[in-house]
């Protein structure tokens, strides 16, 4: 007997080229978040997903206000109320990309080459939240339903930190009441090993400022006996490593979960090697806390990184000045049940604490993000593995993500519902990065897996 | 009897708003020697400097080439094999400024407001320079004829450490040939403390770059196994100072020239207390070393300070990325006896020797200058410090000067003759910095000043 997903995945293989065109089309607007100069960009680009739903003949499609950038929401329920419905969450918006940075080409004029498609956003999400929209749209193009509800919820703010999410979700809790949550934001190792992630790091990001002459000094005459701000900076940040590559605020550590043998020895399954991490990232050698391996690193212990650093002069040739001010943007990745806003105030108190009377500091908090866990063993995950062997071919693991999707811990604490992570990304995709990009394999693998799972949730 | 001074000083008098106006004119000029883009304006200035030594009548002027920017020249020598010559030092050229570094109006276009005039190069070295060439032509256009033969000789690359200078004096030795050197590029503390200097630092300027992964990698999907480049730098520059604010390079201090007692006993009388240089720079409170004073701090104890810094994501918001690379501009002010290409090495073997081979490092030489000191009680430093007190109206103090012109050195090595530095600039000009300006009283009473010094130095 066909299953009306067989039709439906006959329509979208047949339809690829034609998927991929329109993908290009949301690729060529650069719907930068965090970048003012770009709001009409990303309205723009709410206001094309806006129509692409209504061409698919979803309901109740908008472009919904926010204190921020809009969210776009279009719904089909016509699989009526004793099916599941699945809330499909993604987001439009992307990091900002220059061509300085080392494109080989325009982030927003993609380019299909070598089976991959690069822009900005390509993996990282537009490609991926389109997936589910072109699965929805093969259901519906063929037998003229799906097998269960399905409500799109993509958001214009997630590489911002999603500040105006929760109001949002908080406001409009009976419209986007569902069953449970599915995610398309993630990635895996390999073609070959398909994960569905379980857990999420959350984030503590600030800025911190070191002031000290008010105005640039000549370092000849008045150097000496003022602290060099950027001085006071290095000295600051430095003390923040210990020898061991942990980190040295007090108490960061405090509220961690540790991992249990059961759990490190799943996680070891899918380590990396040394040299796997080096190819991937290019780093000469691999660095971090050697009391746990490289995946557990990256995905199950809390991290400190510097994201950005200025001070004085870094135009050509020499400038002999004591710059009057250094700063620098410092992130943490968190997990189990450290509290975003507790690190903050760690991070801020040690900071104060040893900074010395020659220089002025100030620490501010710029976003935070929820850390996310769920149990595998449930129907919605379960399905999910189930759509993974047929859709895609092969069995999937279930992993740990070390980066952060805030609003993951939101929808679930907010709806009561479980967020099933199923990302087509690869870890090499470039994301965040000059030249990222989507495998195009992976575009069309995903949308076939995102096919079956929707009939795999309504079997239940 | 009316000395030939007497008339050159009441002309300069009568033509005070005159000679401003004209420096208004070289102000307007750009001539930012480290910038590519302003090449023109440096040969600009380069050329408005000739049309005017050449409209004054002197002799053998030229824009003469370099192998970088060139250098400007002109001599009056009416005075005869048996008086002395005089070779005047200056720079053309300028340091980078932009508006938004915090100037108040535009440093290109000057401005005299409180009896300064504001505007890049007011001080550094343009309104300096322009005192010798006043005063000579206070001269020429009253008794015909100056007491000395003098030879201007003005750079174009003094704020990028005079690359082209020596093998240009080598070249024209014979041209350039005198038997003292003046150079008005300097400060003093207030108006009424003139001040001869007899000493300044050198200077080694390096650059580092430190490289992690080959491109910005997304924080969160390898944060914790990546040595972050930025977090290396500030590890690696933290290094360089010990706890009591020394460096700590192995074998930095080896060479320094020890301060005997009654040098320090001169230094003292000149020392800034805490409240003034707080006032002059603004930092919260003096730093240093504390076994020596603030003076001894700022002109003769060397100095390491950063002075510029670069990494990742310095826009609006957040980036979570792991920046590819760091980098920074670091800097030596030298003293005594100390080698600027030997601080290099020094730098470099230490920087590398505590690099760890998670990052890739790369430390690189900008420039150097060395550093000079000259005797005070020759005929030509006292012919100075009578100058100061009848043009000025008071005795001047001989002091250390804490910048680097690192031709002072090269010149006195040279060409064998002691170099003179007459500053007319005040420690609080902001020079380097925005908003620098000159006191007009102070261009007005250098002008007489360097009048004097002609017929002293005649005198003997």
């Amino acid at each position: 007997m066909t299953q009306i997903s067989d039709t439906a995945r006959e329509y979208a293989r047949a339809h690829g080229e034609q998927f991929r065109q329109e993908l290009h089309e949301m690729l060529r607007i650069p719907s930068l978040s965090a970048d003012p100069a770009h709001a009409g960009d990303v309205r723009r680009m709410a206001e094309w997903l806006a129509d692409h739903f209504e061409s698919l003949g979803l309901d109740k499609v908008a472009v919904m206000e926010t204190a921020g950038h809009p969210v776009v929401y279009g719904e089909w329920t016509g699989a009526g109320p004793d099916k599941p419905t699945v809330l499909v969450y993604g987001h439009y918006d992307v990091v900002p990309a220059l061509m300085e940075d080392g494109w080989h080409t325009d982030p927003f004029e993609p380019v299909e080459k070598d089976g991959k498609i690069y822009a900005r956003g390509a993996t990282d999400d537009k490609g991926q939240l389109f997936i589910h929209v072109k699965a929805l749209e093969s259901y519906l193009k063929t037998a003229g339903h799906a097998p269960v509800n399905v409500k799109m919820l993509i958001e214009g703010e997630e590489e911002v930190s999603s500040p105006n999410l929760v109001p949002f979700l908080k406001e409009h809790l009976e419209l986007l009441r569902a069953d449970v949550c599915v995610i398309s934001d993630s990635s895996m190792r390999s073609i070959d090993e398909p994960a569905i992630l379980h857990s999420l790091r959350g984030m503590t990001y600030a800025e911190i400022d070191v002031e000290g002459p008010t105005d640039d000094l000549h370092s000849g005459l008045w150097g000496g006996a003022a602290h060099n701000p950027a001085v006071a900076l290095v000295q600051i940040l430095a003390q923040l490593y210990n020898p061991d590559n942990t980190i040295a605020i007090p108490g960061f550590y405090d509220d961690v979960v540790p991992l249990t043998p059961e759990e490190r020895e799943m996680i070891a399954k899918t380590d990396l090697t040394e040299a796997q991490y080096k190819q991937s990232t290019g780093v000469p050698a691999v660095w971090g806390d050697a009391n746990y391996n490289i995946r557990e690193r990256i995905s199950a212990r809390p991290t400190l990184d510097i994201n950005g650093m200025w001070s004085g002069w870094s135009g050509p040739g020499p400038k002999t000045i004591i710059p009057a001010k250094a700063g620098c943007k410092i992130s943490s990745r968190l997990v189990g049940n450290q509290d975003a806003h507790k690190i903050f105030d760690l991070l801020k108190s040690y900071i104060e604490s040893i900074t010395p009377p020659t220089v002025k500091v100030d620490v501010r908090l710029l976003t935070t993000g929820k850390a996310a866990l769920f149990p595998f063993d449930i129907p919605e995950m379960q399905a999910a593995a189930r759509a993974y062997e047929k859709g895609w071919g092969v069995k999937p693991i279930f992993t740990r993500g070390g980066g952060s999707i805030p609003v993951v811990a939101e929808i679930a604490d907010l709806m009561d519902i479980p967020v099933v992570m199923m990302g087509y990304g690869l870890d090499d995709d470039g994301l965040h990065s000059p030249n990222e990009r989507f495998s195009i394999e992976m575009f069309h693998r995903g949308i076939e897996t995102a096919i079956v799972y929707l009939e795999e949730l309504a079997a239940g």
